[in-house]
């Protein structure tokens, strides 16, 4: 029978493997949980009528985040691809400069580069952590870089590389330590797209508290949700005071008139959004120790599936586990279009990594080492559905 | 006494035709009403979980957007900056462009013509709308430009005159007859910023819908509120769908792929706000009334003040009487300050326009014609408690 014959291929055994953690139902790749207090959070917004960007949830909120992650200071935006670009500006990104960013992440962080007039660079990754090499970054710079007065001057271009970007796969640290140490050999400025790493530690510390300045996401697909939103991470109060003041129309605080002292934009967190990221706050515990206990399974299911592995967080890291992830051998590869088609058609949604960014028409002119591990990692990762629910801890 | 002397100012006349308006209670500037279905839709939102970027409640609030309208399409935003800036990138503003914009006008209208890499060219205003005069305007073009292969070129600075974003201040028609001429005769692509004007039509025909593309916004101090929210209107199929692309990264539909290609933006309304969105809409005809109602009041106060006139929908036109403004004679701006210090005091929320957006200093550079009207009404100009409760309509 055909089943037999399908039941031996590596998809079936990927479906099968899924199945035995997720259960008999449909598996979407990651939905947010509202058990907590979002409603009464809501409510309570609505009932005092500030809903737009001023008001006490997004003040608590970005005291949450602080809280939580450490940082001295957050500020809350619409979205993290605005946390990014406002992240950018705080650390001098001009037109003409150019920004070091993976190829290997998802296209808002080559956006925001591109919204400040300036190119992005694009780095190799590493297999450990899925980010940024820095071994391989440094050899790039010895090559094509020097210092002159204290800025890294890109020889070929004769364009200044302002700053350096690491994003945290699916909330695996990157290894920060040595981006830290190219950062400072090199004079980039450190920022940290932990967008996708909200509950990710390194020795402890919270990602994008290393960087001069980090920035989170709150996208309905995160770990935490606000509908739409980010934050802006610094432990630097002069940049805290500044990001806000950019993401609120560069205006000049006066009791009535209307003063804008640069170009600002639209980009605070509305409360009622806030609101939300309130009550999800308060669960993101809870959700950790679920999606931990999620990648447990997914790790006993695939240990006998061959030519799959799970990602697992690097060493010294703790990570969020925000999108469980499987790594193909190149030896299968082919059989990666046949895993998708399978397992939607089972209902468990599956997705590959972002085509890394150097292949896709906007960004395929732009300036880049060689990246053969971005492109084989490009090939090689599928996500699994990633629910914090699908983890069974209560 | 001094309350007695201080009652004979011009500052006091005015706190007390307020007062006999809305009571004795404080009044904010515009507050927003919850009186309809939020709650509900809200809560179902939640339920759904599809609190992000896609949702039922995104395409019930542009469809309501349809219909009220009467637009073909609309596509809503984060906010009302993000839908200008991709309504100028949706007719063609370049990098190195001039737009013809109002001096006085709020500056996230300027700050979309300098996302797009372009510059403002500042145009008068006329008292009888409070937006941009055609004749003056016609004036200047006549003396500045010449069209060349059917684009209007500025003679001073060989640079493309694109498109002309006329504002309808504080929800007041523009002369959009003579907008909708001069664009044709200058082949300018007309953009109405209609970020205040949710509700008011010329010849009963809704404002941003007579331009290739029109912006709403639906701030928290607007006639209705997301939140933050906008939305981008157009009769324009193929503009439709860019809009939607650009506002979602640039994505390329596809089951699993990510291919994005080009520079988009993450400008999508969360589900959550246009949630909120909904409700508000269902009870827009009711607000309108009530700011009507209070318009009506507030001119029957005012009509024995001296020196102030209220402002008053233009002929042919019906406002959304958004924010209900006194016009002060020039004989008495030299009390405006005291007037603003005075109501406040009171608890009544006054504000005075914007500062005319040449004098400010990113904008200080820009091109611009004589602005005699723009910098009149700049200081003569004062907005009123305005929210729909005060009109005292159920």
């Amino acid at each position: 029978m055909s089943l037999t014959s399908k039941q031996s291929t590596l998809a079936s055994q990927v479906v099968d493997a899924i199945r035995s953690v997720v259960g008999v139902d449909s598996a979407v790749l990651h939905e947010p949980r509202f058990n907590g207090n979002e409603w009464k959070y809501l409510k309570e917004c609505l009932d005092s009528t500030f809903v737009s960007s001023v008001g006490e949830f997004v003040d608590h909120f970005e005291s949450g985040l602080t809280t939580y992650t450490g940082a001295k200071h957050a500020v809350a935006t619409v979205n993290g691809t605005a946390a990014l670009h406002v992240a950018l500006q705080l650390v001098g990104v001009r037109p003409d400069d150019e920004v070091l960013i993976p190829a290997l992440t998802f296209i808002a962080t080559a956006n925001a580069v591109s919204y400040c007039g300036a190119t992005p660079h694009f780095v190799d990754s590493e297999e450990r952590t899925l980010g940024i090499d820095p071994h391989a970054l440094r050899e790039h710079l010895q090559g094509i870089s020097e210092i002159r007065s204290g800025l890294c001057v890109n020889r070929h271009t004769g364009r200044i590389i302002r700053a350096l970007v690491p994003m945290h796969t699916f909330g695996h640290p990157v290894d920060i330590d040595g981006m830290m140490a190219v950062a400072q050999d090199y004079h980039l400025a450190l920022v940290e797209d932990a967008a996708e790493s909200l509950g990710s530690t390194y020795q402890g510390r919270h990602m994008g508290t290393f960087g001069l300045v980090g920035v989170l996401s709150f996208n309905g697909n995160k770990t935490i949700t606000t509908g739409g939103g980010g934050a802006i991470l610094t432990n630097d109060k002069e940049l805290a005071v500044r990001a806000k003041y950019l993401s609120t129309t560069a205006k000049v605080p006066h009791d009535w008139d209307f003063v804008h002292d640069s170009i600002g934009y639209n980009y605070r967190l509305p409360n009622i959004n806030a609101a939300l990221g309130c009550a999800q706050l308060e669960q993101l515990d809870g959700f950790l120790k679920s999606k931990r206990k999620l990648f447990e399974s997914y790790k006993s299911a695939f240990a006998s599936v061959q030519s799959i592995n799970l990602v697992e967080e690097p060493t010294d890291c703790k990570s969020n586990y925000w999108l469980q992830t499987l790594m193909l051998n190149e030896s299968v590869v082919d059989q990666k279009k046949a895993i998708f088609t399978v397992t939607r058609d089972a209902g468990l949604m599956t997705r590959p990594v972002w085509t890394p960014l150097h292949q896709l028409i906007p960004y395929r002119e732009c300036l880049r080492m060689p990246l053969p591990v971005a492109e084989s990692l490009g090939r090689r990762l599928i996500n699994l559905p990633s629910s914090a629910q699908l983890g069974g801890v209560e």
